[in-house]
C-alpha cells in the first residue's frame, strides 16, 4: 500500500489501518522504519490531540480490571479509547494483560476502542521511540484517549511518564508487613496514585493506604505543572465500578488546569525536544552495542568488577579498539566543560 | 614532579600533593587528564578504602554546620576525614559552602581534615568524573572518612548517590505552608534522612517533619542492601552537637551489615561498571557536543518544540550533517532490538 493511502485511512480511523501502521513503526527493518517515519511526518498535520494518559501498576493490582472498567466508562461518554501496553520484558509474565484480550473481554470487543499488545523482544530504547510512534499514530487516527499501560519493568516506567500528559499509579491495598512499597522513582513521576481494590474486606486498608501515599505525596516538592492538591491520592473499586468517574474528573481538571496555564502546550513541547535528544543519543550510542562492542563491554566490564582494570583505562581500551576515530580525539572529552 | 614522585607522595597522605593531584584530574587538559589515568593507576594498588558518605541539602538546611560538627566529631575519634564539593552550577551561590571554607572554620583548619571546593565551570558529566577522581585520590591519600557534598543542582545528586556508600539528604524542619518537599527523585537515593535544627523553637516541628518522612520512607520498596529499619529518618542538632554521635553510629551500623553481607563490595563493584559505561557513552556523546553540533541542536531543538518537524527527522538531519558516518547505517539504528 502507498504511505498516502495508509495515512488517509488511519485519519479515517479505520482500525486495520492503524494496527498496519503500528506494524510499521514497531519494525526492525530500516526501510519500515523509514515508511513510518514518512507516515507520521503525513499525518503529522492532522492536529489531532488525544489525552494521553500512562497507567503504571505491578501485577495484581488489578490493572486490567481497572482499564477495562474505566475504557468502558469513557466510551459511554462518546470518547474513543486507545490502550497500548509497554512491557520491555517482553516474555509474557502474569502482569502484561495486554497479551491476553480476553482479560478486558468487554473493551476488547468495543467498536470504539483499539488495544494492542506490546512488541515482544524489544529494547528499552527501541520501546521508547515505537510507543512514542504508536500513541502518535492512535492520535491521528482520532483517539480521543491513550492509556500506555506499562507493568514497571526496568525504566519503562518513565518511558511512560515522558509521554504521558497525565500519568497515573495503580496500587493494591496493603499495610504493616504486606505494604511492598512503590518501585524507587516512580511516586515521583505520578500525576495521581489510585489505590484500586477499595471494596469488601479491603475497603479500610485502602483508604489507608490512600491516606498513607497522599502524605507522602506532600512531602515531595511541587512542580510548576501542578495545580493545587496534585499530586494527589484516591481509592476506587474497578470491580465495582466505584470512584471511576472521580478519577476521570480529577484528569480532566488537571488537563483543563494545565491547558488554561500554558502548562500543556509546554510539556508536550518539552517532551517533543527530549525524544528529539533522545533520538540523537540512542542513535549515537548503537554503535556501543554491535556484536563486538557488547561482547568487548562485557569482558572489560567484569574486569572493571574484579578491580584488574580502571574504569576509564578500560573506556578508552574499548574505544581504541571498536571506534579509533572517537578515541583518538581526547579533547572531545572536554568540548562540554570548555563552553559550559 | 614526574607521577611516580606524586603517586609516593600522596600515598604518605601529603595534603599539598593531594591537591596537587586533585588538581591534575580536574584539568580540562587532555595531557593533564592522561597523567592524572596514569596517577590513579599507580595508586590503585593501595587498597585503600575511605567510608564515602554523600550528603545533599539545599541552602539553608545548615550544611556547613553539621560538616564542621560532624567531620570535627569524627576527627576527635581519630579519624582522618576529606570533603569534597559537587556543585555543577560553579557559580557560587549562598549554597555552596565550599566555596568559602572560613564557614568551616574549625574543620578546616584541623591538620586531620582536607577541604577541596568544587571545580568551577565544570559540565556534569565532567563533575561526575572529577569527582569519582578526587573520591579516589582521597582514598590513596589514607583518609578514613570522604564526604561528598553536593547542594543538589541538576542530577548531582544522582551522582553523588552514585559514588558514596552511604548517601544521607539533610533536611530543615519544616510543617504545613513552609514545607518545600524533597527534590523528586532523591528521597528514594537516600540511606538516611537527617533533619536538622532540631534545637529550641524547632524541636518539635523537627520532630515532626522525621516522623513525616519515616512514613514516606517506609511507603518505598524495600532494596536488598538495606538491613531491617533502613532507610531512616533521624532528628540532629548540628548546632547544639546534638545527634551526631548516634548518626555515625547508624552510618557504621549500614557499613558493617552491607560489609558481612557482601553488599559493600557489591554495590563498588556495580558502581565502578557503571563509571566505565558511563565513561563509554560519555565520550562518545561528546561529540554531540562540538560548538557546531550545539548550534544545530538548539535551532532543530526550537523547530521540534515550535511543531515544525518530527523529533526523529530532526535527529537524522543532524546526524547526517554533523556525522555521517552514523546516519549513514540506519541498521544501526535497530542492533539493539536484534539482539535483545
Amino acid at each position: 500500500m502507498e504511505i498516502s493511502t495508509l495515512a488517509k485511512a488511519v485519519l479515517r480511523g479505520e482500525r486495520r489501518a492503524l494496527a498496519r501502521a503500528i506494524t510499521l513503526a514497531e519494525s526492525g527493518r530500516a526501510d519500515h522504519r523509514a515508511q513510518a517515519t514518512e507516515l507520521l511526518e503525513a499525518l503529522g498535520q492532522s492536529g489531532r490531540q488525544a489525552i494521553r494518559i500512562g497507567l503504571s501498576g505491578t501485577p495484581g493490582v488489578g490493572k486490567s480490571t481497572f482499564i477495562e472498567s474505566f475504557g468502558l466508562m469513557l466510551i459511554d461518554q462518546g470518547l474513543r479509547v486507545a490502550v497500548l501496553a509497554v512491557d520491555p520484558s517482553s516474555k509474557r509474565t502474569g502482569g502484561s494483560i495486554l497479551g491476553d484480550k480476553t482479560r478486558m473481554d468487554h473493551l476488547s470487543r468495543a467498536p470504539e476502542a483499539f488495544i494492542r499488545p506490546s512488541p515482544s523482544q524489544s529494547h528499552l530504547g527501541g520501546v521508547a521511540r515505537r510507543t512514542r510512534d504508536a500513541v502518535a499514530l492512535c492520535e491521528a487516527a482520532g483517539f480521543d484517549v491513550v492509556l500506555v499501560e506499562t507493568v514497571g519493568v526496568g525504566q519503562s516506567e518513565t518511558v511512560v511518564a515522558d509521554l504521558s500528559d497525565v500519568f497515573l499509579l495503580l496500587l493494591a491495598p496493603a499495610g504493616g508487613d504486606e505494604l511492598q512499597g512503590v518501585k524507587r522513582g516512580i511516586m515521583e513521576a505520578a500525576d495521581m496514585i489510585v489505590v484500586n481494590k477499595a471494596d469488601g474486606d479491603l475497603k479500610a486498608t485502602a483508604t489507608r493506604t490512600c491516606a498513607d501515599y497522599s502524605g507522602a505525596l506532600r512531602l515531595l516538592r511541587k512542580r510548576p505543572e501542578d495545580p493545587e492538591g496534585f499530586p494527589k491520592a484516591m481509592t476506587v473499586s474497578a470491580l465495582e465500578n466505584n470512584g471511576l468517574p472521580g478519577v476521570w474528573d480529577e484528569i480532566m481538571a488537571l488537563v483543563d488546569w494545565r491547558r488554561a496555564h500554558g502548562h500543556w502546550d509546554r510539556r508536550r513541547a518539552e517532551q517533543a525536544r527530549r525524544w528529539f535528544e533522545e533520538e540523537l543519543r540512542e542513535t549515537v550510542l548503537a554503535r556501543l552495542q554491535t556484536p563486538e562492542a557488547r561482547q568487548m563491554g562485557a569482558n572489560l566490564g567484569a574486569q572493571v568488577e574484579a578491580g584488574q582494570i580502571a574504569p576509564a583505562r578500560a573506556a578508552q581500551t574499548m574505544l581504541a579498539a571498536i571506534w579509533p576515530e572517537i578515541a583518538d580525539t581526547p579533547e572531545s572529552l572536554d568540548a562540554p566543560q570548555d563552553s559550559a
